[in-house]
């Protein structure tokens, strides 16, 4: 039987306010078995870009990132909030290690190109370091991964967390059971998109096609979705669908498996 | 017998300035045996400071690191400077890791307290971790380590990379026969101050005395001497002086032992 693995993927708001950190970590550290942290960072890379008179550009929800916006992402993802992620960790006890793709080589991308809009230095996963993770994780360690890969050629590139997250769940299904969990803002996956309280329990491959049919299921949700049961096909047991502050709560949230 | 490991400590400018940063990663990379990068960034901190509208002070030319200097340290330390070595090493064939003192718990420390000058959140080092250090070494990776420690109750701390070097040394020497170069600006110990041909090629206790005596060792080279005999008392086989360019040229620089 593999032993369990918990993917855990916050965004940027949960890690940058101080008592969202702080609760997060507690519950964090509070769950079973190995585990792996990814997190965001967005509001504070925006935060910083102004700060330095840098004019933030998204396109589709996504940073364009030429090479001073590189600078910022890579100052703010892997040095300010990886680090206190990692501090505070380490004060519960926790042995964490802050990671980029770039780091042992982890999580290697491709920079994209040819899409119409240039997103400049943004990375697609190409290959995911299942060796380098497995030795960490089996020393009892706690990998911390910030969203920034690298293309092996010293060209470190900006990546969304949710795929990096997705992408190391399925490179480690092969030795783990492993459970990934997305924390975002809703309780889960909702039945009524104005109603906190109609969180669906449970989506299956079937019920996904229906609730796409039906129109329960569309927008930002619909790719969520379709990653997840991409992941659960290569072999992830379970994927979750959950707000941060319910993570230890058993029965809440959307479990798609 | 133990084997051999490199431990190198360059300081910020030459990990700051493109040419020499690809200079020096190409004679790290050709030096044999395992290997340890401790680097510096002043002067990218420095100028990130003055960016973001931040006075720099510094005190015996030490930093005063209050709470926004420490931001900006650990954003330019532990993300600008140190994924951009770890990114260029990968693409030399090297699986590098970028580490603080608080990833994997590596390096802790105390806060500064009780000197006349309040240095602010500035760490002396209490603790190395030496078997988290070993298993990364022993998977044959490359630690590339940031001038900041952590106290173990949350708190990073910005801590001088001589010394986190040394220590390093220190605790390695146990397990491996260790090496441990200072890259500065001058091409080793010199006996004149204004003659770089004056390097003095080797210095022993003995020699060392007597230098002191005569006066030809002063200044900032008496703290790095003191230092690097400490390391050997400590079991670190020699310590290297030498300037960044001479790392891999036999008989140059000042060996110590």
């Amino acid at each position: 039987m593999k032993e369990q693995l918990n993917i855990i993927k916050v965004g940027g708001k949960i890690v940058e306010e101080e008592s969202s950190l702080v609760a997060l970590l507690r519950d964090f550290v509070s769950l079973p078995g190995r585990k792996v942290l990814v997190h965001g960072g967005g509001r504070s890379a925006t935060a910083m870009a102004t700060r330095l008179g840098i004019e933030t550009r998204m396109v589709d929800g996504r940073r364009v990132t030429d090479g001073t916006m590189l600078e910022v992402v890579t100052m703010v993802y892997a040095g300010l909030v990886n680090k206190r992620v990692v501090a505070r960790l380490g004060a519960l006890g926790v042995k964490a290690l802050g990671l980029t793709g770039a780091d042992m080589d982890v999580i290697r991308s491709h920079r994209r190109t040819g899409t119409q809009v240039d997103y400049g230095f943004v990375g697609d996963v190409d290959h995911v370091n299942t060796d380098a993770l497995a030795l960490l994780i089996e020393d009892g360690t706690v990998p911390v991964i910030a969203p920034l890969t690298h293309d092996g050629q010293g060209q470190l590139l900006n990546t969304n967390a949710d795929t990096m997250a997705g992408e190391t769940a399925k490179a480690l299904a092969g030795r783990y059971d492993v459970t990934l969990t997305f924390c975002f803002e809703k309780r889960g996956v909702l039945a009524n998109a104005d109603d906190e309280d109609s969180v669906i329990p449970h989506i299956s491959a079937d019920d996904f096609a229906q609730l796409k049919a039906d129109g329960t299921v569309q927008g930002g949700m619909l790719p969520k979705l379709e990653n997840s049961f991409a992941a659960l096909k290569a072999g992830v047991s379970r994927v979750v669908i959950t707000r941060a502050d319910q993570l230890t709560q058993p029965g809440t949230g959307t479990v798609i498996e």
